[in-house]
């Protein structure tokens, strides 16, 4: 049995609250850049979380009025700059490998963003299950604007899925800011809320989904990521297999009899 | 030759009008759940449309101002509860078979709703080709309420093309509510309309799909189901051929020579 | 090395400027029909703009206030009528071939749409990387008017993703005029602009692009068409590679040079 709540990364913050677990990352002076060390310290937090028996959902928070400002230019752009192939691709690995472990962590992940979100960041926000934000929040796909091409951690089949092919273009080629309103009339965001009532918002939300069937939940996730590339038969199938499981859990049962004896069912998981 | 018009099914409504067949699902007084038997005759009947030689178009309509309450608690969802896996893959498998069976009916299927339509009566409105709503329907996949997950029938594929991946997973993550005017903003109602001219309006739409070149029709839903998942110079080739097809039936002759006229065509539907 | 600014087409506009290529459809007095012709040579110009040296963005613009009225009546459906299979096929890959040139052509392409964007003429709008236009733009996919599928060019592939699978399917089913208010609601169009706006708003964009990283833009390109239906972990790791790959160029180097002196970057697209 794996517990996760007394958890200490050197790179990120961490707590657990009621089998929620939130991160934020570090240096809100800078606006909580990511560096080589929070990447991989992110990827293999994201690994360990399908063996966490402690916690059910995950939020990511913003850290001193900002999200995430991406990977940071001195310690992360200024090293690849003539570093070789072989560095770079297991640079580029490496950051891809953490949205696969956020796909892969077989919880839901709610990013809660404020202020800026860009580059890596976005990035973040993106490969999370739930998007909430404020009215403040300033999401930018900005690898253009580096000299790179839109092509990062997943945003040329993510993005697309989530606001649409043209819009997602539009973002990837000028690297421009998508306003909160943009984003949330675009599907990104799945609500707005003020700077104030975010972080309550993100938990409530949170502690929603850990009081529903977590087991379910991850068959969810799974799901969802699965039948991406699925044609409509295959994902008709494998939805009849996956849920056919679910309803052998308990919880299954549980809703069951709650519901005949007029009661709000309690889930447990399993 | 196969004529469905006097088909006397036994567990929902069933008219064949001009055409159009309309099917409405039984038992008012509890908002229309589906139930084992209710499921397999609608199977059933999708799977004999694709040789209906005197029905164009289905209209899913309301019954007693609801659309469908999705299986039914006693009579679907209490018999699973405890059931070995091979009969839950057989129901599953089932449920599925339903929403394979509108997919290659080869015909377009409009859902119109009204009050309630969740559960498996969210699903039946998703896998319709065309969706209008009243202001008052109230759409919720609520799977996840029930101690399930979110792959129902193809939900985990279908609602992201429908709404966007974000919106798709909140929906299916929370079971919660879409209102109609949600709905309509993100593409999942194709348009509203008042309770009173819900029906009007599906058979008007029906009525001009009817009339239209029918043959053509049945090709533009394969393609747009069969392409689901093919790379895009495929699917481009996929249409070159499914297009010289079509430029080889009269109707494409009739809407030229009513073109040359200056008539209106009237198609045949060969 | 090849140039195309001294191209001469003989079936469509073509002038270029600051290394964006400017294309519009002849005969404005007929809202510029696609002829046989026409089509045959847009596909052999977008064929060769991958080795063009001079040009790095390409923008369709309209003529006399009309984009495209699509396949002529007369030139082209009136041949079509009564032409063999082999014949046919010839056609309507031709027509798909356009569409592949305009996706492989390693450069962004702008559609700027006024007044009539229909049958093939939504096609090309379509299969541009961004869209914008006028308030008065009339853009229908009206191929089910003249007896065919919605099949056209890539439309049942395409345009699900563009603007969500059911509001895809009515456009294509009922060939329907979508309104420039619903195509910016949609997500078709990236922006309206009033009609003396709209060529220097696509200038501006393009401009904007060509003084971009334009390698990067062509991986960019290249990414979002091979990612369609590539699985979440393949396409990131197809992104991980194609990153790396822009990572060597000077054009990353050269914007993190600007952003250490706190210039703005220059680039250069190598």
């Amino acid at each position: 049995m794996t517990l996760m709540a007394s958890l200490k990364p050197v790179h990120f913050l961490w707590e657990v609250i009621d089998r929620v677990a939130v991160i934020r990352l570090a240096r809100p002076e800078r606006k909580n850049p990511l560096t080589f060390e929070s990447y991989a310290e992110l990827r293999d937090t994201f690994r360990a979380l399908p063996y966490a028996e402690d916690v059910d959902v995950v939020v990511l928070a913003p850290n001193g009025g900002n999200f995430c400002s991406g990977g940071d230019v001195h310690d992360i752009i200024g090293p690849l700059v003539g570093m070789d192939m072989k560095g770079l691709l297991a640079f580029t690995r490496m950051t891809g490998d953490l949205v696969k472990a956020m796909l892969h962590c077989t919880k839901p992940v709610i990013a809660a963003v404020d202020g800026v979100a860009v580059g890596a960041g976005a990035i973040l926000a993106m490969a999370a299950d739930l998007r909430i934000a404020t009215p403040e929040a300033k999401c930018a796909f900005l690898f253009t604007r580096v000299g790179l091409a839109g092509c990062d951690m997943g945003a040329c089949a993510m993005l697309p899925r989530i606001v649409g092919q043209g819009r997602a273009a539009e973002l990837l080629y000028t690297g421009r800011t998508m306003s909160a309103e943009e984003g949330a009339a675009w599907g990104f965001w799945n609500a707005l809320h003020p700077a104030e009532r975010l972080e309550a918002e993100a938990m409530a939300l949170a502690a929603r989904l850990a009081a529903g069937p977590t087991f379910a939940h991850g068959i969810t996730k799974t799901q969802l990521n699965q039948e991406w590339t699925m044609g409509l038969d295959q994902a008709i199938e494998a939805e009849a297999q996956a849920q056919a499981i679910c309803m052998q859990t308990r919880d299954f049962e549980r809703a069951y009899r709650a519901f005949v004896a007029k009661e709000k069912p309690v889930f447990e998981g399993n």
